[in-house]
């Protein structure tokens, strides 16, 4: 049978236990959220959410093509600059996603010959962005500075090190300072993906790079995405002009897509005002995350200190964080559970979210939650 | 310095004349638009619009999480059954991309050990599924059934023949029923990227698997684009129910990205039901087309007969084409240019798209102006 492989890989995710579907959520969902990504709580704000609305009616449904036929408008524009000068920048470019903003990054700055410096524990864009570039990639260490110098030491020519700010799984910071000093040691570049940085690291959320001085170094270019702390969707490459316009010029997820839809550019434009005007949003979300760690090792439970706003807490197996997401969710409660095989370790936990909007009552119900259930 | 070998790129396009910049477009355009994908003209249909507002304002600016987490809304859930029903499918999955679609169909379905047989016309969101994937890809002569049978015929074990169904830069259409055939010999799956045939072919719009009568079956699966005829953004993934789940199971580009953003999701629902009730828009699209392209060649231009809604007109060189695209602009009439390197045969055309909304008068001053500016 046509594609019968495939029941044979059903099955035996079946007996691992590893299956996983879609519970697609109401409207109005009665669980706590510690679960989403939308750090800043800017998602359901209504001055996004008319963004969106605005944005969709003065624009359209779609941007209806690529961004170099019709596919961009005013509002892309208006975005990028606005991006562009909160984050430290030169120039912005905005695409369909952040996975597609990374696919771009890689692809383009990492081309025939260069040697792409990758971390161990990066996302699966910047990963699946190395084995599209025509570069050759070495994985390094997971956060190990003198990996990637040993590395960048063993390669003549141009190189660029690819590393996630803030790794998605625990939370954890790269160290951005040495790997930029590594880096610049072999005149190198050094590529960032501060999905889960913008809008929570550094003075009123401009993110991880800017934290680290290194915003508008004509060696560094930082990714992100429009779908966390700005509550929408899309993503957005961050450089040197020279660099953009050559993404412009050479980037496959950014000549051969659909320019993002006017409604995620609207919302994603309303949100990064709004956090403007509210800088405090990014400290808080912070603070959320330290109060949710200091009270879950209070509890006697396994929670990898957070460096931003992601709190992970180990379980014991696969079988059993399935058990402890599925016990929260029964008790009010929505977390993410992280296993095999995406998790790079194959060490399974619970994923934690800090929402800038969470008081103290519901990380108190959470901790409990987490707490009782515990297996 | 460290990218320099940018400015060494960009220097060579600048002398190639091979330069891409954006062009920011205002709300209210005064361009006749013939460079959109938006061939059923609804973009900017009020119900396409508010469907985008009331979304947004319902669901959020964003997903806030992966599908599998907390990125499957109810609207989700229904986007799918409705396009799966519409289009004749058994189940459906939506992306956040089109592009994402394909990376995720042809990673998914071209596992290690197994054969790929791509069309070398096929657009670059399937390219690059096929370098993404494990399996090992042979790309054969374009539309050309017997180079994919031989292929097939030194291969033992799974295999899929991907190709579009109408090819983006021509409009041309692939030999689908002979195709279909071929894989079937051999066992293969055909995979087939519908993004210009939804909502142009088939009765109503069904797309062009269903015009084959393909649909449903058991050995074929369908990818398409939320942001052409459906004037919105997102991609989607047809087929049978146990490879769709297998898709949620293994999909990089699903499990690894935000889910759709809700005013995408409510945009293209608005647009698919439209069509649902006045499916008379697909022929129109067609009619367009055909209209543009007879008067064309009586023009005495050289127009690729359209198979969908993208009518090609062949250049003599990239500088001269893009000189026609200007001149075009200039003249009020917005019309795309595909050159080198993105197009696969080096030769320059303009892209000329039927909106089903286009009126006689504006085909005829299409028309004109094309032919007055020729080079
Ligand atoms: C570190 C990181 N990079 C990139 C992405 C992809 O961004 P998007 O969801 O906008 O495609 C994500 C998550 O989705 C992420 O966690
Ligand atoms: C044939 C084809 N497939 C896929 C895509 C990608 O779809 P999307 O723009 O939604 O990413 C496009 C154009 O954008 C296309 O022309």
């Amino acid at each position: 049978m046509v594609f019968g492989w495939i029941d044979e890989q059903a099955e035996a995710r079946r007996r691992a236990g590893l299956v996983r579907t879609l519970r697609p959520r109401p409207a109005e969902s009665p669980l706590l959220d510690l679960a989403s990504n939308d750090y800043l709580g800017l998602a359901r704000h209504p001055e996004v959410t008319e963004g969106a609305a605005g944005a969709a009616r003065t624009w359209g449904g779609g941007a209806t093509g690529s961004r170099l036929v019709t596919g961009t408008t005013a509002l892309h524009g208006e975005l990028e600059r606005e991006l562009a000068a909160f984050c430290g920048f030169e120039a912005a470019l905005v695409f369909s996603s952040g996975y597609a903003a990374n696919l771009a990054a890689v692809t383009t700055l990492g081309p025939h010959g260069s040697l792409i410096v990758s971390d161990a524990g990066n996302h699966a864009s910047l990963i699946d962005g190395c084995r599209l570039a025509r570069g050759e990639t070495q994985v390094v260490g997971h956060a190990d500075p003198e990996a990637v110098r040993k590395a960048l030491d063993a390669h003549e020519g141009a190189a660029i090190v690819v590393s996630d700010t803030v790794f998605s799984v625990d939370g954890d910071r790269a160290p951005l300072a040495a790997l930029a000093a590594a880096a610049r040691e072999h005149g190198a570049g050094l590529v960032v993906d501060d999905a889960h940085g913008l809008g929570v690291l550094g003075d009123g959320g401009r993110g991880t790079a800017h934290a680290a001085g290194l915003a508008g170094a004509d060696d560094v270019v930082v990714t992100a995405t429009l779908s966390k702390s700005l509550g929408s969707q899309g993503g957005v490459v961050l450089g040197p002009a020279r660099v953009i316009d050559h993404l412009v010029n050479a980037a496959r997820t950014f000549i051969f897509d659909t320019g993002l839809a006017p409604a995620a550019a609207g919302a994603a434009l309303a949100a990064l005002r709004l956090l403007r005007r509210e800088p405090e949003r990014a400290a808080r979300a912070r603070e959320v995350a330290a109060d949710l760690h200091a009270r879950l090792t209070a509890a006697g439970l396994e929670a990898v200190r957070p460096d931003a706003a992601v709190v992970s807490v180990r379980a014991p197996s696969p079988e059993q964080a399935v058990r402890w997401a599925a016990d929260c969710r029964s008790a009010g409660l929505a977390v993410g559970c992280f296993r095999p095989p995406s998790v790079p370790d194959g060490i399974s936990r619970l994923r934690l979210t800090a929402r800038a909007d969470l008081s103290g009552a519901e990380i108190e119900r959470a901790v409990r939650v987490i707490g009782e259930t515990r297996p």
